[in-house]
């Protein structure tokens, strides 16, 4: 039991404040012999990146990961070579602003964990979001790339579908877009970047937020994975995005949708294909049947509920017992759940990870 | 790490098939000193138990549970007490019908995990769905009807809140309504009864089915039940809903919703109250703020696909690698969704029992 | 977590006290397609049962094991074939004679857990030992004819070593000797039988007991199970075998005699073998090195306390807070060492089968 | 599952070898509220720093431990109190000589486990034992200093009881000894150091080396910690104290020598005390039974092997698959059991203090 780790065979436990000197994940499990690079997880880490443009936080950390053990170096100086022993990495907090936080420190923010910790706790870390800030997330990222490679042929790939009220265009989607420099949405509609643009530059403007919804592909993974009830690999694939912070919401495949059409129409039908194996001839079920993936791509959705610090003064009360308007100054994200494209991407490569060892383990096979 | 556990304190072990002797389940965990009686038990199991309606499966099952271990009866000679040891439940499996399983034995029914099952393991029990029979799910709602003593003053209910294309009217939301005995479909409108039931018998007729959106409220839960990130309440709950069979999205709170509305529409704004304690004003979060409880109602919501097994011919192939055409026969349960209900809950209850003596593991509250 | 489960990916679960219905286990995560019978798995039971000699308690159960869940029949009739899910067993008490247990409903019986049992949970089961029962070690054994079944080639046998001050002579091993009829000791030494005979004879008339110690070797391990620190092979065989009752001491290959040799006495040397593979020139190991498997034999030794209970009155205190006299009545087993061998096998057998599929799922070797 | 953690809900991961740039620990499922020192950690890691006297190591390492994350500073500038949230420890290594390991990289020394590691991995860290140095001790004692303060009045200390063919004499045991700057040897009886200092010089001279026994007593500890069967704390106190290099034996109270006694000598009786409370007229348990502790001393010991690096010449054979004599060069520390006292500590503080833990959990108790 655990409340800072996830997985079991390729196991991620993170820890980490953005207000102490460093923040970080231990991975235990991760099988030996792969190959990575820093650079690798660096371009990663990169992607989740504060400062990239005006629409996420002005926040800059080069979010410098250190390898700090479980890897032999290569002769090449670079390469690293994992040895099944655990493998702790550590990205050092360098913008640590010594803001002025003793307002916050005695208010609960509405729609933050202020109030909850507390309760919890007793007492809290007020400064930059604590145990919950968003640059937790950072040793996902770091985590996910590594477990991008412990399963051969995985590819794993986000997206931003909607933004508050606007959706992208499905028929445009082209995922070479995404990673496009003008792109800073993860959208893979060339034609909604102006929408988004101007949507958020007005929500922005008005010290708003909005939500977003994210879609998660992963191509490569092999039938087999997962288990028919408590250990479905859609439910570990849940778990680990509603893990992320702000996730109101998950489904799997065509999800929500999947209610509201009859059996006909969802039961994805085969066929046996000219390379003698069978395929299916559509994906409602996003590759995964009674728990287990079918070897068709898995498609996840998670909705991130809009940024809860605005420039709004909210009701609130402090902890004194005494009601009190709250409105945060400074920095201001309108819409967090742009960020949460990679960290979505991580923890699916995690949780497709963990059960291709679980599998493996289980069965023999892979 | 486990297949077939839920729970991390207060875990449940479930076991059985449904063309096997017998379905159980082993609580272990479960604090000492609890009270019960097998009735109180069988009330829960009953609501569940198929043969109910023409709309639900027609396999007509006692499920009679019996406690097998971890109690101590009390003079009164019904009520149990639990020992702190764990506790086993069995239900016999007594409609074993000696149906003809040849066909499906080397199909694979669209829709079924039979594809995956035998890719994963090279066999599978075909029987009756196997594993992955609804019949396992009766042993969850035994576990939750213990889990429900765990925590006082705690009360979960659940409600079927759509059927396919039908909603309910939220404004005619009557809890008592459910369990009423002209209600088949645990919906808390009364006036959805006659829509969902014209609706239904033409699915029925059609041989078709539909999928359903059930939604469970946890009332009474204690603030600070969770953890910030990788123990989320929230998280928790919807991994346990997503372990149902056939569920294929999961929400808290407004969900998918809190992603297209505003950060101060979103947002749960706080005032004292008049009993000198905070409280909120709305409940967007669903009860659960940072992964953690307020001590407003835990609010969950998910999508049940439509019934796989329908009287349409549908596409696929077989072991042998040929093209075949699967047809469902005899039984045949239109919406599955409606018995979802149940189990939803059942799955609520546990997940809060167990984050109810985690907390009170690492803090000494509750 | 669990109070009751060991194992990671053969996941072995018990339940159940000796004057319930049954008791039973459920094992989760045992590899699909393993073969096997219910005479097989009945054979390792009846090794243990009760009831074969003037030496063991006199209690007669048959302890028929029934396979209610995870199998399907092969055509035979008789073969199970394991498909992946969990495989639930029980065994029903038949047994329980109406005893009058009103005496030790009260009493701290010294030695027994009656004391802590009721000093944790504020109750217990007093009947016959409630959930500590040498009965619920059948289970175990159950659980252990399929580890065993799980890797290939592995043999795990046990030996009764010692009874009280009585040791065997090692140059007398011949492992053929155990299971003979005339040996009702489980001991490798035709010569102690005799002495054996007549020591616990003694003992039984003066109303004491005797404590052993049992050795466990298993062959066919092979070499990289295990994990350098806090997995070590060594570690969760003592582990497992620290779980059996009334065990003080475990150890591995030399064990405490390591502590008082020299370091070039103890490490085993190493040569390339005429096969062209690497042999050790000694054992003194254990068959483990650094927490991972050498290939070669695995051996472990438990210590076993004398038997609790004996017709000699000893100082105690009652619920009441009464110092009162405690005697043993009716059944008295004087050394409960013995029926420990086969329960040691089992849980050296579960140990070597969850590291071996641990192994393959980590490193995909095996 | 984990390979390198252990505990379950006071969760200690560590990682790290010793010859990468830091070694270090997390720490998941501390209570909130608990104030430390760096100085009070920094004590417990002095007491097992190498390079104190000539009877250890000379390799000369501050061993400053960071604490990364999940405390809050007080306003004195030097008190830390927990938040709940996960603590990150760090130490630094910075005493890595650039030794010439070429020799050692392609053979096996034997007692170590350079053939396990190369056999389950197919590579391995070379450098100073890798993952299995003794230098990953530093985390655990780092913990355990935590774990001490999550029980109130827990003290836990460790005693060298004998090292090699010498032991002490009991009669002269003095607790205050143990820490004098006259004993090197953590011995409780202060005539013991002129005999083991003698000894031991022998032993370094010959390139020898021996091993050490080391009892650990925890006094404090609340009655009812535990569980009957596969959560025992003498189970969980075992494994833990198992997971230290060069471990061969854990027993708890008497232990083996359990097995030659009677019944009657070992059973411990009771009596009420002057109090108004139960007590043991001894302790042959150790504090124990059926698991759960007693509320007496809890007391432990483990038997080190010894020091597997000689300065002997012995046979063995390398990665070529050719036969070698293998010698150990420079450092040599012919008694690691010596250090092993802190270690051995650490570890029981932090089996009671998860203990401690999950009977508040489930009990509510504590």
């Amino acid at each position: 039991m655990s409340h800072n780790t996830f997985g079991h065979l390729f196991r991620v436990t993170t820890w980490g404040e953005s207000h102490g000197p460093a923040i970080g994940c231990v991975i235990d499990g991760c099988p030996p012999g792969i190959r990575f690079t820093v650079a690798e997880i660096q371009v990663e880490l990169d992607k989740r990146r504060p400062g990239q443009s005006r629409f996420v936080t002005q926040r800059r950390e080069p979010d410098a990961v250190k390898v700090l053990s479980g890897v032999l170096p290569e002769e090449d100086g670079e390469t690293l070579i994992t040895t099944g022993t655990p493998i702790s990495m550590m990205i050092e907090n360098v913008d640590q602003r010594s803001k002025d936080y003793s307002e916050i420190a005695r208010r609960f923010r509405p729609g933050h964990a202020d109030f909850t910790y507390e309760t919890k706790y007793g007492l809290r870390d007020y400064r930059g979001g604590g145990r919950s800030s968003a640059r937790e997330t950072a040793t996902r990222v770091a985590a996910g790339a590594l477990a991008r490679k412990v399963v051969p042929g995985l590819k794993v790939r986000g997206a931003l579908v909607s933004m508050g009220v606007k959706d992208i265009d499905r028929a445009n989607w082209d995922w070479d877009f995404i990673g496009h420099e003008e792109n800073p949405f993860f959208t893979p509609d060339p034609k909604s970047v102006a929408v988004f643009t101007d949507y958020l530059d007005g929500i922005r403007k008005a010290g708003s937020s909005v939500g977003a919804v994210i879609e998660v592909v992963a191509e490569g993974v092999p039938a087999g994975l997962g288990a028919p009830l408590y250990a479905k690999l859609d439910q570990d694939i849940c778990s680990n995005l509603m893990s992320i912070n702000a996730v109101k919401g998950v489904e799997i495949g065509n999800g929500f949708e999947a209610a509201r059409i009859t059996g006909e129409e969802n039961a994805d039908e085969m066929r046996m294909g000219n390379d003698g194996r069978p395929r299916f001839l559509s994906n409602n079920a996003g590759g995964i049947l009674g728990g287990i993936s079918t070897g068709e791509p898995v498609i996840a959705r998670f909705a991130v509920k809009p940024t809860s610090s605005i420039l709004t003064p909210r009701q609130s009360v402090d902890k004194d017992g005494k009601d009190v308007d709250v409105m945060t100054k400074g920095r201001h994200d309108p819409c967090v759940g742009i960020r949460a494209v990679p960290i979505g991407e991580a923890m699916m490569a995690c949780a497709i990870a963990d059960h291709y060892l679980r599998h493996r383990g289980q069965t023999g096979q892979g």
